[in-house]
């Protein structure tokens, strides 16, 4: 298994979605200070071109550097703030989630069984 | 900012894009070994579905519980491997982008600046 490979893409992945987070937290400061400009930026930004971070902030920059700016520094600060605590959170996340997931297959396949068991006395008599 | 709601969001995600990769390697895995079986579980995880983890894992726990047990043991794992390095990792890709971004906005509106400045000398004339 490719461990580093993994690793980078899911930090990519991460890269982009900490972006994306940022823009709705711009979004919403702006819905308080500048309502004309927050819909603008929501457009802007509804049109699944901010899958890519990189290439969305290259053409934010383009058409308002000063929201590509502010976009930039908040995702350098949710980054700060955020990510350290994000691997203990993942990890309890799966760990919790494949409990729930035996647990429900589980109770599933023996509802089944039991139900097909209580069909047996009709097929004797 | 809510912080807290963002960080468990983020977890939310990645915890889906792990289950993804985890699905990726086992797709990987049976191409060698069964083949057949790798292109019916590659053609259950293309429909989108797996954008939900949890909603995914429950479907393919009812088609192949084998399948669905192995991308369990498989994204947990993942997780005690390779999510420690990702904040730091994370946190370089960002600053290193935001450099990027920044020095070829300056490229770009000094260059645009000059050759608008090339321009006068003709109107001067």
């Amino acid at each position: 298994m490719d461990y580093p490979h993994i690793a980078r893409q899911t930090s990519r992945v991460l890269s982009s979605y900490l972006t994306y987070q940022a823009v709705r937290v711009v979004v919403g400061q702006l819905s308080q200070t500048d309502p004309p400009l927050a819909i603008w930026l929501n457009g802007f930004s509804a049109t699944g071109k901010i899958q890519d971070g990189e290439q969305y902030l290259r053409e934010l920059l383009q058409e308002r550097q000063e929201l590509a700016l502010r976009v930039m520094t908040l995702r350098e600060h949710l980054a700060e703030t955020i990510l350290d605590v994000l691997p203990e959170m993942v990890r309890a996340d799966i760990q919790q989630a494949n409990i729930q997931q035996r647990k429900h297959h589980l109770e599933r396949i023996t509802q089944v069984a039991s139900s097909e068991a209580a069909t047996w006395p009709e097929l004797e008599s």
